[in-house]
């Protein structure tokens, strides 16, 4: 395909040479295959980053994003707002370049993801569970300390890590035809993209979210960010709108973004942990249940589904 | 390790050939990296064959037995009693090669361990619930149908099988220093043995059973094949006394077998669904419960625990 770097933030290269600075610090994940998992006809993969450092995709772009600054940089440290599994995965990468990571989280975090980041010898900053007191935390942060601002997905150094996954997936599935990832702010999806459409001009790639965090489906028909709408999905990691770096690149490479609906990313994630025994999150379940429920899609192809996140809060949903 | 091939049943070669004839039938299996589950000092690595086809390594000795047969005894078809996840191995490598599968179970077998079968297009013999019954019924089909008996572990070729998992290992992490595999009826941890100590002779290999199923522990001791004692432990699937196969390889190879208590066994399958994001039955937790349990034997050691199986009955055990 030919698209010119410059209307994106990053190109494949960009990719390339993020693969190169993250591999001695995150995991090249295994891809399993499935048997009775996708509809007759799909040849059905799973490129489990449930299985990463930190169970979370989010290990790549943190890391690459952390390596990357000069050393004077990093001398000041990073800091982030975050709920999720990238406040985890920078408080690591931090750790394992010895800068200090400085991680915003809302007082209403659950005590899981407090607690990723404690175990990594790292304090979280709490402040109240609003947007706006989260960005003023961080802002503060970053005048007192000199820090960087790491931001989840809306960060070229993080598009870049992101896409590792797909260069990964090109070797393990040669003959891949089509690839799907969940998107939230679509730092995975923007990444997967660039190294996809670059590298196997044909190959299919998908996005898939919740019906009730449609956003990015929106913002395909109306050409422009839409917002969220609402925030009770239970694949909490995929409630957020896209970002100003990640739509454009979503928008002209994307083949379609896919929805599907609370009850097929449940039974999706019980099936992962039934069939496939492996744990997922829902939002990282969300792209099986979006290659069943869209089987039409996906007949005849070679499919890798990229499973995103293994933080799986309530184990009742998988009895 | 010069030991003669002649005391035992099959050398490293029949593991080597094993593979190259299962190749295409089972899967090579990931290798997770651990943190945080061994001690400190101990560098711990999973081989994950609950991600095998069926879940579980049966799948290497039952696809063996089945391709090794020839012809014409392949043409009159295969016979196993069962309750377990050679059951559902069996059958599968029968429908595999295109020849019939006759599975003896128990009648009052866990219903996924029916359905598995059932699935495959295979119906399940019923018996009475006794060892008797079952042997009565499986005899009774062969003088019938002169099919050929498939026992789970006390037969070459199941053994040769079962040891292509350790290749895999010693490729996967070339500086492996000990490996510890599940010890039931003993297939896997003999058909270990004799790929880990032919090819790496300096590499320590431990049996992990139940103390409440500790026959093999008792075996070691006494010199000679010891009974079960009791019948209870959650981990099902080692509740089985050594074979006349088995034993003299165990006896003669074996670094030790370590036992470990129900409640090591029921938090190691929990910390595996929650620290890991996989699903391992009971029995195939029961090698990072020994790991735990017996932290001194591992220290300073890269480990490789084999993980046996993921067909988990009771998903509560996992909240």
């Amino acid at each position: 395909m030919s698209f010119g770097t410059s209307e994106f933030c990053i190109s494949v290269q960009h990719v390339i040479d993020a693969r190169q600075r993250i591999e001695k610090y995150v995991r090249r994940t295994p891809v399993l295959e499935t048997c009775g998992v996708a509809a007759d006809g799909t040849s059905l993969l799973l490129k489990c980053e449930n299985l990463q450092q930190g169970a979370a995709f989010k290990a790549r772009g943190a890391t690459n994003a952390v390596m990357s600054l000069s050393e004077s940089d990093a001398l000041a440290g990073v800091v982030t707002h975050s709920s999720g599994n990238h406040a985890a995965a920078l408080a690591r990468a931090a750790v394992a370049r010895g800068i200090q990571a400085h991680i915003v989280m809302p007082s209403n975090s659950a005590r899981v993801k407090l607690q990723a980041v404690r175990s990594l010898g790292v304090e979280p900053i709490l402040c109240e569970p609003t947007s706006a007191a989260r960005e003023a935390t961080a802002a503060d942060v970053q005048r007192r300390t000199g820090a960087t601002l790491v931001h989840p997905f809306n960060d070229p150094a993080v598009i870049a890590g992101q896409g590792t996954a797909v260069l990964e997936i090109l070797e393990q599935v040669p003959d891949v035809q089509a690839i799907i990832v969940p998107v939230g702010g679509g730092g995975l999806l923007a990444g997967s993209l660039i190294a996809a459409k670059s590298l196997r001009p044909d190959l299919r790639v998908f996005g898939a979210e919740p019906q009730w965090a449609d956003d990015a489906w929106r913002s395909m028909q109306s050409g422009k960010i839409e917002p969220a709408m609402r925030t009770d999905s239970i694949a909490d990691g995929l409630r957020t709108p896209l970002g100003t770096l990640t739509f454009p690149i979503i928008r002209s490479l994307v083949d379609d973004i896919l929805t599907v609906c609370e009850d097929s990313i449940r039974r999706a994630t019980k099936q992962l942990a039934h069939q496939i025994r492996i744990i997922a999150e829902p939002s990282g379940a969300v792209t099986v249940a979006a290659v069943q429920d869209h089987a039409d899609r996906f007949r005849g192809l070679k499919t890798v589904a990229l499973i995103s996140g293994g933080n799986l809060d309530d184990f009742s949903l998988l009895s």
